[in-house]
């Protein structure tokens, strides 16, 4: 691809767009904004600019698009997949200074919001209102353009679905700059292709999100998180699709074994309620009555322990059900600390081949001769698993990285699955979401990125 | 565009893949297969088919692409705005004799049909198993793939969302033969463009769907009706976003006039609970105890109450229900029975807008001197209205449709509504349409089409 390089020009016009405090050239960059959370994947952008509207964001693309220079579009970098690296170079632009709540609007139970707005700053703002944001991805200071880009899911998708399913409206600027408002504060829309639904999930390919109108429930009042302990994680994981089959609707369910636990007490210097046992499945239950919510775990308390749970620990108090998902928010810091180096695989599975899929990633732990560590949404099928380097050489965990992944993209096929659940694909993943959708499908998705970006400038190299 | 004419050995050759039976040609067609349920597009197929399995629908629509035969693929024919409607001639594939339930997978919580299964088939075969597919447009005889291309939405809306919602999986034919899975049973998916949601409304333009996978919610125990009398219609629907903000969740909010009810009443021959009043909010709500229901019930009843109600009736037992709902469902037969013809127009607006359409809608009938009637989803900002022709001559009428179509269409737009809230765009909404979005955005919908259908050949002349 022939991308026009960033010259002294291109910085002189970028800053009378956007300011002259609000561009930074060359070595001005800060390195962190060459990588992302997890991949290995490093390159740095050769300018970066921070608008601060809609207009400015539209006329970079424009400035871009004539030039020809390649732009990255980023939130706050938290992604794990290479989505938000400027792999070509070019302009970076950093959504994040665009961090407005803009309206809440009770009559339609709507929030509209800046991309840059952190998802920790909307369920505060709205939770003090008595509304609820369902979404609930473990990484709370990830912009919600960031997590409607990559169709974050979290661990209530469960009962309450994924961001796609919370997004009503978009104001976005395509990649010739133009700005296109999709959707609105509508219930239901059937007027052409949902360009909203194509928008989420496509990891800032298609276009650049300006504004999001998003949909708020009532804030359940009452919730209780349940801990139970299980012999072993076959026998907790297998439970799950037995709970789901009882019509119990749990808020989240997710699994977890000591090794993970430790290591999270060790990382957060805090103790976990219980770690002496080999696995646990933690659930959460929400409603609006203390009966509504104690028939709920009831129910599957019984399942579970006729499953073969060790016991049941209820936390009923905000302070108690916070200590337990704090440290299961934390899971991912903790595991990255205990190693020199780690990939990510978030394949998701039919939720009743979680127990299989995960039994094999502990096969390939022997096979291979390497850590594995896992954790994840059992109640939706999404897991998180990470191949940990440890004093692997470079060569060999190269090698070996690729191989595990290989096995395991490929179960994930065999099992009916997807591979992602919620990270996306970004950079790091392309190949192997070209083996599991195969040619027709990416030709397909291909042709919808060169409608959208015929010159291939929005954050080009990812996905397709 | 210059479509190939089906001859004789088009014919001997879509009876070699369909079987003697399956396909019918010229005079041997049914003239139901050259219309829909409202509009006055008519234009028969040459040929019909009616496969009985993907493999043959895959083969068809190879035959088609090779000679270049357009293709119009057809369920039960219950839309209302032309989508099935073979403009063009060519093939049209009647998908409703693949009408299998193929499996329910409880610990999945998914059904997986067949193209042609009826909707109220659905809900049936599921309630039996105490699970409930919540989509619950008023067409109960449309056929679950006709639901899906054109994303109904329904009553229950308000609470559960629309048919995109409960979709899961896909497998669709392209329009060059290919058979393609998109999706499957996993609860989450970010691996790349969401095929899934593109397919989802799009009016059978980009690929046939010839398997689905739906998502099921344990069936809720209890449900409960009022129907609450209003003075006038303004004062009902000014109730409902104050219903909304009070963070009460009804199933279903629906309005609905008195000339609607006697109409529905005269069709049925049957009596409605109550029609003495002007006008009516119908809601549901439903949950898995007599507590949760009745504590929900009580604080609407009350606001509404506040607001002006003249009455609650409540409506617990399920024959009382049928009676009131069964008489919802015969809104638009009973109006489409009391005029000679009529169109309709399917906005949706923002839930606090409706009040305000709908005086405009009534201000439209003086002002043109024409009858319209409406009904609809006042919980999700759907409305329905219906403007009838009665003793209009041919060329009166169709010059004061299209005159009050511009103006309804032109004020949804005003309040930030959308064309189609449920029934699509097909052949009849395609201006208002054009008008509603723009150009830019019409642009990339043909750009999506004919990466789709590089011939066009898949339902032309439809959308865009």
């Amino acid at each position: 691809m022939a991308y026009k390089k960033v010259d002294e020009r291109d910085v002189e016009a970028l800053k009378a767009i956007c300011g002259e405090d609000s561009v930074f050239f060359g070595e001005e960059i800060n390195e962190d904004f060459g990588r992302d959370e997890l991949s290995e994947i490093k390159s740095m952008p050769e300018v970066l600019v921070e608008p601060l509207s809609t207009q400015i964001v539209s006329e970079v693309m424009k400035y871009a698009y004539e030039k020809n220079i390649p732009v990255t579009p980023r939130g706050q970098g938290t992604g794990l997949v290479g989505s938000s690296v400027a792999i070509y170079g070019g302009i970076m632009i950093n959504m994040s200074k665009m961090n407005k709540i803009l309206e809440l609007d009770e009559e339609n139970l709507t929030l509209t919001v800046e991309p840059g707005v952190l998802l920790m700053e909307i369920s505060k703002f709205v939770e003090e209102q008595d509304l609820f944001y369902p979404p609930d991805p473990g990484e709370k200071s990830a912009t919600i353009a960031g997590n409607i880009n990559t169709n974050a899911g979290g661990m209530r998708a469960v009962k309450y679905g994924v961001t796609r399913d919370y997004v009503r409206g978009l104001e976005v600027v395509l990649p010739n700059g133009e700005v296109m408002e999709i959707g609105g504060k509508v219930v239901k829309n059937s007027s052409g292709y949902s360009f909203k639904d194509l928008i989420v999930g496509s990891e800032g390919t298609l276009a650049i999100v300006t504004k999001a109108i998003l949909k708020l429930l009532p804030l359940p009042k009452k919730t209780l998180s349940l801990l139970i302990p299980f012999e072993n994680l076959e026998t907790a994981i297998e439970t799950v699709p037995k709970v789901i089959k009882s019509k119990a609707i749990p808020t989240a369910i997710e699994f977890m074994v000591r090794d993970t636990i430790i290591a999270a007490e060790e990382f957060l210097g805090k103790q976990f309620p219980d770690s002496s046992s080999d696995a646990y499945l933690l659930l959460t239950f929400d409603g609006n009555s203390k009966e509504e919510v104690e028939k709920a775990y009831e129910t599957v308390a019984h399942i579970c322990l006729e499953e073969g749970a060790l016991d049941v620990y209820i936390s009923e108090t905000q302070e108690r059900q916070e200590a337990i998902w704090s440290a299961r928010g934390a899971f991912l810091e903790a595991i990255k600390s205990s190693t020199t180096e780690m990939d990510e695989c978030d394949v998701v599975v039919p939720r009743n081949k979680v127990a299989e899929f995960i039994k094999y990633t502990d096969e390939l732990q022997h096979q291979f001769n390497i850590r594995i560590r896992s954790f994840g949404h059992a109640g939706d099928g999404n897991l998180h698993v990470y191949i940990l380097r440890d004093a692997l050489s470079e060569e060999d965990w190269k090698k070996t990285l690729q191989d595990v992944m290989d096995c395991m993209y490929n179960r994930a096929k065999e099992l009916r699955g997807q591979v992602s659940g919620e990270h996306g694909i970004g950079f790091a993943k392309k190949g192997f979401l070209k083996d599991s959708l195969g040619d027709q499908h990416l030709i397909l998705m291909k042709g919808i990125k060169s409608t959208f970006d015929p010159k291939n400038i929005l954050n080009p190299g990812k996905i397709c």
